[in-house]
């Protein structure tokens, strides 16, 4: 199976061309200027001094890289010699300030700690995004500098970590430089990054593997050798990371036992640790996988970049196995955490994303302190000052075409249902979609072969029909397969709204359940409702009116049910009083746009 | 109003006997136990040095000062040599290492801060409770040597303060001194005393009054003048120790300010900011009042100490005007979180009583850290670091007989249903019943005069009779007024189990319900179930059935709903399904004394 990569693939209009145009007319300056402002291009020049302002940390160089990589991304699609400036000026200070054996880390050269002494740093960490990034500029541009600047600094480090072994570790603190490796073999070919790529993993958890200092070593996958963890565990960036890579690896070696470790893995996650908005982590404490269905809503963490490896990780796997469950948790993904991570005017973000908000608890001050430390930003902010998320969401969106098609010998793929048209071996292909306003879709693919639709798990009513007459389609582990000869294929999915029930293990939404619309989750805020939101019980049986958002790009829904006449007795033996309401929704990537509320996924109902 | 204290009363038999008993018998000398072991009692000779172990502590000396009145209180009934004899030798040992200017505190004395520096520190709030155990060990025993050396150490206290003004801080950071002063007062008609009580009162909260250092000032209650303060704010039971000597002094003084704020903070509490089984305090930080409605049953504070304290403050108020809420409010700190806060073996203690366990919270480590160090302990301990609790409870059951009964010049009031015995100026009065295991009790009031009973709040079906006829009783905020000439009344409260809603405004527990029966609240506990208690749903049509518990003295409760067939998929569109399913209820005050389980008071219901 091969992607059908987003450089080959163009969204054309709607929905998700608004996005791209978005983050790359606004997000991507938006985040240069306060990467400005906070010093860390700055910093790139290695001159700072104890006693100066911003001085850099360690993440720093990672943030530069994915900004870099998301311009990269954006120039592939559209001029801008602007950005394009900016990046070759970063460019230049890197290369600039590499030293000669090739190390290059803008935190490390200013500060008096040896290097590759502790695995909690991130320096392999920043060398990976660098790599990233000197494949993506590569591409976009032709510009070898960056990418001459990190081959010649990954031939240090393997000269380190492999020949010499007198780094204090083995294997990195923090998973990305894996599979950034994958990324730079399949550009050079050349086998040595495939070498240090499979060091670096078979090595993780194995006896001779430093301990992580302070944690457990399931914090950073360090519990087991790699073909021996079958459940997702710890930081959940960290940990979709190393998997992204695990699967690249086993796609590229046929490592059978890596494989089945991969494929438990993402069942692990995709059945048990996934928030319904596809984000994953349930704890702050550790941004970590924590147990089975363990679902806080008021506390969830669901980091952005979480849910963005989680999606990169579900599109390796769907180049081994052809199954819906994969680009299921990419939609899930895509229209639901990756997209709340980012404000609706493209200039703020947020780290964390919560699935309830309860605004009278951040008033809850005690006099000591304030209980609402423990609860998640309510807020986007324009870059924070653990900034690894904006330049992650510029970059996953400047190259969300990445999702769409994969394709082998006869059959072409298509996963994701976005405006677009791309090209293979076998096929031109044009696709025409209204989704996810509608469930509309035609795809007209020039050629000969196969193409294979997937029907969403969320829809339980489609039809599809070939140059205007319906078939009886065969459906394999989630996709329709057609015969195709140049024919416009229809596919419809009914996308009305329906109301979605947690499982029973499910703890924290017991009696409630949330309400998509196709893949897209919604939400009740308190800006909306003009009662307490928290207190409404929706009606299972309700129907759900529509009502166009501009400012969102999509529905509104208005549903049926309930609210308790207020009363003032704490405790009482009348049961409570209900009169009837109606609930407004939207969609929760849009939660958070219209200030300070309250914010609810899931209802109670009855 | 007039108390008719523990002192003329006896409790003679039944549920509460075995209380009293249990703490008489086994508590007193687990905690003396305890307290000896970790140095509490070696440490009043004044002699530890650096490097020795069991560093002395600021809160030791109310420590040893609650234990020596819980003793007190005991041998007002009984006699024991051995306590006796433990409280004469520590009160030697306090007596031959008071200071020459009547100074004494265990830990200022072995450390070299300079006295009345801190007001975080607790050297009037231990002086207090030594104040308040030599009124009582004077009064059981009629021994002067603990009374002399505090009125000793008041003169002191009385010339630093308010004579040289030489204290950094002018009135306590952690009241109590206030209500002893009171206690002191009242043995001893020494008007001394009332102004030292007046003085702290008044000055708090003023422009001069010292800010509680690194927190807001409505911790130490000293965020406004006491009369201007209307609402119940910062530390739970700083908040109700203040306030009891408040509603004391307005009593004593007729302060009708003073009074206003006390009726006015007291409603805050009972209608605003008192859990279901008593509690008072929603949060951990600050051990703290938050806002009103906030009612977590996970992360409940609850703390003993502070239900015990509002019960005071309750009982005061009883003095000052005739309203059940004050004895409903005492009810159900009673037969809920006073007597929760103790083991049914009386050996080991709650500081915090949650009103829901998820055992499955405490499994959640991350790799990082333990996410339930946030959630309440799920095990009494036998004494802990700060163990204000434990002595706290053995005085207040040893001496639960206070809440029994008050009297005016022609009517007794019976304020709570106990077989109890006592005496008033105007009446020889005995009380017979099975309370709270049923709902009837006898009264025989030897006398001429008015009888007063409380009907509970909790109560809708009653009926009394006098000398075996009924009658229809005129009631007046919540007691019915009998003429009485030493008839036997019988009052017949319907204690049959019920369910209990909370008020809309609780988020806390939307679509849940709790059950009581009469006084007592009850819960759900894993242990005694065969399926997730959490979802279980509750039938709110429901029969109960009683089964008498030998071990928890009262009876369990069986209850029918339904509970979920347990569910695979993460989130489905198919509804839940349930199977019909019986659920047993015991006691909330009974809950983990069967080990490590979950439990719920709140449970889901239909």
């Amino acid at each position: 199976m091969q992607l059908v990569d987003f450089r080959k693939t163009d969204i054309t209009d709607g929905f998700w061309q608004k996005k791209v145009d978005l983050v790359s007319e606004v997000s991507v300056f938006n985040v240069y200027k306060r990467f400005k402002e906070t010093g860390r291009f700055d910093a790139l020049s290695c001159n700072w001094k104890k006693g100066d302002r911003n001085e850099p940390h360690i993440f720093w160089d990672s943030d530069i890289a994915k900004w870099i990589e998301s311009v990269a991304f954006i120039l592939e699609k559209r001029k801008n010699p602007e950005l394009e400036k900016y990046v070759d000026e970063a460019i230049n200070t890197i290369a600039d300030n590499q030293e000669e054996c090739g190390y290059f880390n803008s935190c490390y050269q200013v500060h008096d700690k040896p290097r590759w002494s502790d695995r909690t740093d991130h320096e392999l960490y920043c060398a990976g995004h660098f790599v990233e990034a000197a494949v993506a500029y590569y591409r976009a541009t032709g510009k070898r500098k960056l990418l001459d600047v990190m081959e010649k600094y990954l031939e240090y480090i393997r000269i380190v970590f492999m020949e010499n072994k007198s780094a204090s570790f083995i294997t990195p603190g923090h998973e990305e430089i894996e599979l950034a490796l994958i990324k730079l073999y399949e550009l050079t070919d050349n086998k040595k990054y495939l070498e240090m790529c499979s060091f670096f993993i078979d090595n993780r958890g194995n006896e001779t593997d430093v301990e992580y200092p302070g944690v457990a070593h399931k914090y950073s996958q360090s519990h087991l050798p790699v073909r021996q963890q079958k459940t997702a565990e710890g930081h959940c960036v960290r940990a979709c990371y190393l998997y992204t890579a695990m699967s690249d690896l086993a796609r590229i070696t046929g490592d059978a036992d890596l494989l089945d470790s991969c494929k438990s893995i993402f069942n692990d996650i995709a059945e048990r640790k996934m928030y319904i908005t596809g984000g994953i982590g349930s704890s702050g404490r550790g941004e970590a996988f924590t147990i089975p269905y363990d679902f806080p809503d008021l506390t969830a963490y669901s980091e952005s970049c979480a849910a963005l490896s989680l999606a990169w990780f579900a599109q390796r796997m769907l180049l081994i196995e052809n199954d819906s469950k994969y680009a299921d948790v990419i939609e899930r993904i895509l229209y639901n955490n990756a997209l709340s991570s980012i404000s609706l005017d493209g200039k703020a973000f947020f780290y964390v994303n919560p699935l309830a908000i309860r605004t009278y608890l951040l008033n809850r001050n005690t006099s000591q302190e304030n209980t609402s430390e423990w609860l998640p930003q309510t807020q986007r902010k324009e870059v924070f000052d653990c900034s690894c998320c904006p330049p992650n969401i510029t970059r996953f969106i400047a190259s969300v075409a990445d999702f769409l098609y994969t394709c082998d010998k006869n059959t072409l793929y298509v996963h994701q249902y976005i405006n677009s048209s791309t090209e293979t071996d076998k096929f031109t292909v044009s696709q025409k979609t209204d989704y996810p306003n509608n469930g509309t879709v035609e795809i007209k693919a020039e050629g000969v072969g196969t193409v294979a639709l997937r029907i969403p798990g969320w829809c339980d009513n489609y039809s599809v029909s070939v140059d205007g007459k319906e078939i009886v389609p065969e459906i394999i582990n989630g996709y329709v397969y057609i015969r195709n000869n140049g024919s416009v294929i229809n596919l419809e999915l009914d996308i009305s709204p329906f109301i979605v029930y947690p499982s029973s293990k499910i703890r924290d939404y017991i009696g409630r359940a949330a309400v998509q619309r196709g893949p897209v989750v919604y939400c009740a805020e308190g800006v909306r409702n003009d009662f307490n939101i928290m207190t409404f019980r929706l009606d299972r049986k309700t129907d759900f009116s529509e009502i166009l958002c501009e400012t969102c790009g999509s529905y509104m829904l208005v549903a049926n049910g309930k609210i308790p006449v207020e009363s003032d007795r704490l405790y009482s033996r009348d049961a409570e009083q209900f009169t009837d309401a109606e609930i407004k929704l939207v969609p929760y990537y849009a939660f958070a746009n219209h200030g300070e509320s309250d914010m609810e996924v899931f209802m109670y109902y009855y």
